[in-house]
């Protein structure tokens, strides 16, 4: 085939799926992946679980090492930056000055904290959750003697990272634009999410986005400056969502699409330069329900939209299948998840439709340990086609989102969901799963 | 409409899921439901754990009271027993002499614990798992002091007594005619059973049928004898197999499937007599997958059923969907978990099939409480459609069956299962959730 140079620019979840299942498929091929930072395949969301002290040791956090992928024949080098690709000669050069061919290029550079432009917002004291220095310099910080914590945002990270500081004994604010925490859940949903935080000791501050970070003379953060007033600050956390890392890509002329990360067919190949591939959290992805442009940055999907490149560029047919945006966190005992569409997404989307919540219990209601569970399920009136779901509720809630997100994966209806054979048992649910009780809800016949 | 007096005979989850359906469609219905027992609407998958101590009172068992059923306007009548049906006269004669009119009849009589002609097997001290009476007697000859129980078979029922029985400090042997416990599953899952139960001091005595219940001079069973030797015993409990109380249907003349059970269409009308319904434990169903008739005595389907007689019956359509022959249940901290085609069964089916095991953990490897979870999958061989699957595991494994459920339900391949869009977060899975896993692995290109 000739193609044998594969070169990976990022040695995370996408850039080293790509070069592991590229291997796998093709013996012969040679494989380089190039790291600009001291570490491959490690687990970012992992990070406030060990900020927490949940997770003991830094090293767990990883799941191979360079010298796992050498074993493999896979060239690893850590520590270097991709500078710049040649699209035409098909090159790349490597801040070491050194120049490097390839026959088939992955470029996987992951992602990035949004920082919006907000005064302090690069300051030191102000952490990302992104890198495992992140996490070390976190660490060091409540070692340190941090007392109070900002965290600004509340998704999923701001979340997480929330629960683990006050978990830590800090004191947490967590100031956000939104009128809610987890602005992807309905309204009714977010507030239950928000209640959790508070119980927790969480000090919620919905509405507020961050206006100016304050800095001492050292040009250390101290404080967190909203339109409401200033929240001092030991630590301030970026939990604002993550952005594309593109920008090597678009200055390559790489095409890139309306969400600003790198666009791609369904086979993770650029648009513009089908040699090139691309996945994870630098690429654009799509909506298995709308069909409209994404970018969400999540392990899973850079794991498989990473296989899907290097199958493909190992000559064996494959093509990544969508997302439907499934999330799932917990803050305390509190389990948050979600699929598919909200009703605001769904009705901006164009369907008309129908939300229907439910509360039940996560066990039989005599087993002890039983915890209440509050789903939403989102269907298109009249067909009933399943478009979304949310759950927020006790310990054993959360993973039932799975099984909505396989029925909207299907195409099934809510009157499909309802009648599906699931599993009961006391221990482990009422005779009809909230998850059937929420589908039956939803495929009954809509009154008048 | 003219068919204006429902008569349901039999007040648990089928009977009384049928009379509140046809209440809700139908306000000026006449219905009347017999339940020879003291109670109806009691959660017989509790049993197990009232008698385990884990859940601490009876009545907590008891969903809702003839009182509460009173108040929606349904005669609910304890103590009744139906002693025959008259199919031509429209008439059901009671225990008490009387004759009560119908327009439509729903039969949901319910089950019976299995009792093959084994000697001994009626002796007093051989307990079924099937009403209340039952569990309060094993209750009582435990607080008089009973130290050893034999349970006979090794279904779910005999898993879950023989968990509570050891967890009470009794010695608990099971005997069972299969050479492994859980006989739907696959050896290689089911020894994971086995293993599981010999670590929490249970003593498995596979391949072992009862021949016998020795009794005392009082004719009180003290022992249990199989081709192996004879096990003492002050409990013996019965857990081999539910099948169908339908012999006041078949007296009457109504049409039993080869299961035994009262052959039903899919609206659950008697395929002889369409005025007469039958729901839950007596009724004959059908396998979602193949097409074969099944029985399958559970609170899901009965309730479901129950739901499909009383709306067809009020004259709203509706029709059951099949079973898969989901199952979960544990044995101590074991989950044991399955739904479709066992490996056997698909091959029985005439399918070429495969089957893939896959080992992984419950979370993130680095996470706290992460357990080992074992995931077989069954496929078709060639397109990938898939069968069945089974879970044993650590805590968070066996509830994972329903999204297996639900993709075999909808008609999923593994490839498109593999390629679908699971929940992920550290404290609840790994990057790729073990049911990905699982389908990734099955959907792998077959090699040569």
């Amino acid at each position: 085939m000739g193609r044998d140079r594969l070169l990976v620019i990022g040695g995370d979840a996408a850039g080293m799926s790509a070069a592991a299942q590229a291997r796998r498929l093709r013996p012969e091929m040679r494989i380089t992946v190039l790291e600009q930072g001291p570490d491959v395949s490690f687990s970012a969301c992992g990070i406030p679980y060990w900020v927490g002290g949940v997770v003991a040791d830094r090293d767990l956090l990883i799941a191979r090492t360079p010298a796992q992928f050498a074993a493999q024949d896979i060239d690893v080098r850590t520590g270097t930056r991709a500078e710049g690709i040649d699209l035409g000669a098909g090159t790349v050069r490597t801040g070491t000055g050194e120049t490097l061919g390839y026959d088939r290029l992955v470029v996987a550079t992951g992602g990035r904290p949004a920082r919006p432009p907000v005064p302090g917002l690069d300051a030191e004291g102000v952490h990302g959750v992104h890198r495992l220095a992140d996490g070390a310099d976190m660490r060091a910080a409540i070692a340190a003697g941090a007392k109070r914590a900002v965290v600004l945002g509340g998704g999923y990270i701001g979340l997480e990272m929330a629960e683990v500081l006050r978990a830590r004994g800090l004191e947490v604010t967590v100031v956000l634009a939104d009128p809610l925490p987890m602005a992807q859940l309905d309204p009714d949903m977010g507030e239950r999410v928000c209640a959790a935080m508070g119980a927790m000791g969480i000090d919620v501050r919905p509405g507020e986005p961050v206006r100016e970070v304050e800095t001492d003379a050292d040009g250390v953060a101290r404080a967190v400056r909203t339109d409401a007033g200033a929240y001092e600050a030991d630590l301030v956390v970026l939990g604002l969502g993550m952005g594309p890392e593109a920008a090597l890509a678009a200055d390559a002329g790489l095409q890139l699409g309306s969400t600003g990360a790198v666009e791609v067919d369904r086979t993770q190949r650029s648009v513009s330069h089908p040699e090139v591939s691309a996945a994870g959290d630098c690429s654009q992805t799509w909506s298995r329900i709308t069909g409209a442009a994404m970018h969400v940055a999540l392990g899973t999907h850079a794991n498989k939209q990473g296989r899907v490149a290097g199958s493909v560029i190992a000559g064996t047919p494959a093509r990544f299948a969508g997302v439907l945006g499934t999330a799932l966190t917990k803050v305390g005992d509190t389990e948050v998840a979600l699929t598919g569409l909200s009703s605001a997404a769904a009705e901006e989307a164009g369907y008309a439709c129908r939300a229907e919540t439910i509360s039940a219990t996560t066990r039989a209601g005599y087993y002890p340990g039983a915890e209440e569970i509050t789903v939403k399920l989102i269907s298109e009136r009249g067909s009933g086609a399943l478009l979304g779901a949310q759950i927020v509720g006790g310990p054993g809630s959360g993973k039932r989102i799975d099984v909505f997100a396989t029925a909207i994966w299907a195409g099934l209806t809510a009157e499909e969901l309802a009648g599906s054979d699931l599993s009961y048992a006391p221990p482990f649910s009422p005779t009809y799963d909230p998850v059937l009780v929420a589908a039956r809800v939803s495929s009954r016949i809509e009154q008048g």
